[in-house]
């Protein structure tokens, strides 16, 4: 059963083995404490992609009031490996190997919104892209980009047994 | 007037010209309301070091229960531009450039610690390297190394005015 | 005066305070031994962007006979470099502040393609992008990705007495 | 059989399931077209461990007479390329999966110094750190560093047909 909320727009150019991607990616993301004690919206999830929202909160911010880089990273790491995990056989979960991020602009505004993008999918790596936007009063500027390495890990499901 | 609190120990090899290195790092991460909305803790601050601590607590979890990425990342990042800050004049602000992280093992555990050190120091741009580590059951384990780049922002204090 | 050789097309969006920036890269490009050594050929500048080709030589291979990842590396920095260049004041010179690339698929093939695009263009720091593809029996493959961040030096001028 | 060139000292705490890992790093770096074209010499390799050096040559050179940076960066990759394959077992061979390089001064002197060490080996992926140094009348100079991201593949020996 495909997820109903999908973006099947002109990005998506990769197929799943998974008929429900979308679903396994909304209750992962919603296993994970730290996105709802941010307040993290998962707000997009196709084939090789997937979006996140975080609207403002003053406990997100570093000394400047704008969203803390932490924030900025831990959004950029999550799209990117919910992105990948849209690729992912049933029985896999995704861990991240590493991520590189460039903080171009202060994370300025009402609301953040992460776009991670699958660059290549691999049998065991998947190589993703993303885009931090800040929205700041409607405007969307980039605040970050990242590139990031993703691997899957067959034969084991994503719950808290696993790992 | 140098911080009582600093470790002064063989790993520092680095000259500031900010004999208040120390207040000035402690000031500014009071400043940052996400660091106290995770309960990190400044534990160590020295001439091109930084060291920042993080009691386990459940909202900062993953879908498998352990520290979240974006909570380490968040700390290395955190870490090393304190680390920079520590060879600043006093009357530059710190931004980070970029950052990449290898996320080696879990964050498993009941704390982790992140300590940052600086590699290189520069007028503009200082690189640094931070290792992150699980504390669990009294056991220091690698859960992740990054290698970051900062920028000093002369003239531009450290407040909410300024960036 | 701009050099006729240059694509205005689509992917160009970016102003430059240097008319000759096209002139000044090639002339830059002209005199790195390096370039000339392994047979790159700076095959199209553009404001914000610089592709580099590369043809087939067995003295630049790894021990499968494919492109060396050094190969690839260079490329995807020199053409970032480039891309950052167009941009630059008459003035300025460039260098790498640091690259992270990944590596996706074996460089096979004749030919090495890299193109480079600015992301987001600062005073002093430029970050870009690169993929570079490899070229086997005339069909591109992405090889590699990497995102890079570069540094304006104003007031030196790009030449032998300069760093 | 060991080889006798190994430096076992102080550095050395990873055990490595070839015995034989010495004489397999030589060789298949004496395979590698590109590292002889440029006058590269293994001149280190222990368990978790590869030293390269390169003396300087004109056509080595970026724009202002320096080690051209791809050059540093081929040698930061071969180097934590090899230190992984130190760690890995007869029948497996080594891909690159990424690297990220701070480059921290010039590539400026006599010649270069590529010195990688593993920081966290594993089944699949092992992470190496490099760092690279300018050799100028003698005395060694920070001129990159390093962090990379190695692939075993298992069951595929190092030689032409594999990958």
């Amino acid at each position: 059963m495909i997820d109903v909320n999908v973006n099947e727009g002109p990005m998506s150019r990769f197929q799943t083995p998974n008929p429900d991607f979308a679903g396994r990616v909304r209750e992962s993301f919603a296993r994970q404490a730290f996105m709802a004690h941010i307040g993290a919206v998962l707000s997009d999830v196709a084939p090789g992609r997937c979006v996140i929202d975080l609207p403002y909160r003053e406990e997100l911010t570093q000394q400047h009031g704008f969203f803390h880089g932490g924030i900025i990273g831990t959004l950029a790491d999550n799209a990117c490996g919910y992105a990948a995990f849209t690729l992912a056989p049933a029985d896999a979960s995704i861990l991240t190997v590493e991520y590189k991020m460039n903080i171009v602009s202060p994370g300025e505004g009402e609301q953040l919104v992460a776009r991670a993008d699958v660059v290549r999918p691999g049998r065991s790596l998947v190589v993703c892209r993303c885009d931090v936007l800040a929205v700041k009063n409607g405007t969307e500027k980039l605040a970050a980009t990242a590139l990031a390495t993703m691997m899957l890990m067959h034969g084991r499901e994503d719950d808290r047994s696993g790992n």
